[in-house]
């Protein structure tokens, strides 16, 4: 059996406040009729895909809750659900999710052709503050607006439409976190999906790391964890200036060397597609990366009995 | 108070079989003498690098013994001690230890510029096999002649000849799992110490993978994981051809933003050097990896709970 299937990054340019949300849905369809014209079955939209990175503003209330879906499908993204699945494609979407007991998560879904939702995961890294930061013009809020998820780092094993591919999802920062990767790595996880919002510098005019080292850097994360768990990743950004804040573009398609087989070249709407073969995970598994063979978890376990860092003691003398 | 201080990777070229002892140690003392005539206080040489590469040959007896160390120093390596002494310069060596007990590890030290041994590490992540693999000219016979590494990853702060760094060491294999480099990240660390032997193509005949792949490999962990744990990174090969098995070089020195900062170009003997700049290490061990504010070690559990992979089950349809 051949285990290939195509698959599209469908890097979304910005989306600013005062876009509306059909015109923004609109951009998707595009993106999403582009895709499936060059044959690919799974389509890889960023994080928080219907909006604005909204947590940049200090919001309440209403204000806030626009931002949020309370269902999904919608009426307001149903369009997406219904063009998939005429085309028989599915995707991953982030988007901001208010639960009927009002929690609040950023959210992913992997969406099979049918319109089921084949796996959900909630954002379990999230950066930023709770409390805003004073006099600064752009705040990173994710902290204060979204709960932790609690759903862990599921892996799903997708139907034939897609190589029966055990995959998985993270969002943004988490593809930072080698955890992240660890967890749906010991789950077997052959396809990771990522969308994100990063920024490309700081927008209240720090200098210390500009966009193309941020680019450096979550194309590096996510070229070497995809080596170190002998999975195939799919990483999309939504990228360019929102109202005045800078994204990172570098939206990358890696495989389970680590090697980036394609890569967004604009910080706009743009769609890049490579055929992913799952088999070449099987040299990692089975050999370097046998986790059962060779990871030792008794040496291991600082990683899960704490957070932070204890640093050794100093040294009386010298 | 300025945190710097001058590092060097001394690479090794091969050793072979039938070279003595005597002359190995000749080629470090003339690689020690480069790098403190270049300004560094520190030199780390490679793994098991008193000797050939002789985990790839089937021993037994005093044929084994004869790679081993029963003391750090002995008389046969009393020399780099002493010279590396008078020089004011410490140094990071891997070597074969036997035990008064019998028992064997793959062991690193770190050797301040007084003589004395800083700290010690027995490396965790054995490759290879115990049984040999029947009709292969070359083995890799790791987790048959060494013990597994008791003293997990332990980190250790440097007097002021090391700007009081917070040090770590690896040994090859140690590298390319993440878990190796986040305990040491867990304890603050800010300049890890890597030894390897890794070879540069199958010497069994085998394609998969090349030397260019398996260098780009190396580098690649050695980047992601020094950037995802803020800290500098210097690792070092030995290097080409040892009696008919090739082992890549490209050894680097790696700041906390994962750039290679130097990098080796030959697969012979050489010296490479960079000024360490630990508060470097700041702006990612404050901010984005800022473990204590960030981290969510509740849903990391599997990492430590299991060495294997688990994967989703089958589904019965589609």
């Amino acid at each position: 059996m051949v285990r290939v299937l195509r698959a599209a990054a469908a890097q979304m340019g910005p989306t600013q406040k005062a876009d509306s949300r059909e015109h923004t849905l609109g951009r998707m369809l595009n993106l999403l009729e582009e895709a499936a014209g060059r044959g690919a079955s799974l389509v890889v939209f960023p994080e928080l895909a219907f909006t604005t990175f909204f947590p940049r503003w200090l919001l309440e209330g209403s204000a806030l809750d626009q931002y949020f879906e309370r269902s999904i499908p919608n009426p307001a993204i149903a369009k997406l659900f219904d063009r998939a699945r005429a085309l028989r494609v599915g995707f991953y979407v982030g988007y901001a999710e208010l639960t009927p007991d009002r929690r609040r998560y950023n959210c992913a879904i992997l969406v099979d052709r049918d319109g089921e939702i084949l796996g959900r995961y909630r954002k379990v890294h999230l950066p930023g503050s709770v409390e805003p930061r004073p006099g600064a013009r752009y705040q990173q809020l994710e902290k204060r607006y979204f709960d932790y998820g609690d759903l862990g780092f599921p892996a799903f094993r997708a139907g034939s439409a897609w190589a029966h591919a055990i995959m998985g999802m993270m969002i943004c920062n988490d593809r930072r976190w080698p955890e992240s990767w660890r967890v749906l790595g010991l789950q077997g996880v052959e396809l990771v999906c990522i969308g994100y919002n990063s920024a490309a510098y700081d927008p209240n005019g720090g200098s210390t790391e500009d966009a193309a080292l941020r680019t450096f850097h979550s194309t590096l994360v996510t070229q070497a964890n995809a080596y170190m768990n002998a999975t195939w990743a799919i990483s999309v950004a939504k990228a360019g200036e929102e109202d005045g804040s800078g994204l990172i573009g570098g939206s990358c398609i890696v495989d389970p060397n680590g090697r980036i087989v394609a890569q967004a070249k604009t910080l706009a709407d743009e769609v890049i597609v490579a055929d992913v073969d799952l088999d070449l995970c099987r040299q990692g598994k089975d050999k370097m990366f046998n986790f059962a063979a060779h990871r030792r978890p008794e040496q291991y376990r600082v990683i899960t009995e704490r957070a932070g860092v204890v640093a050794p003691a100093v040294l009386d003398a010298d």
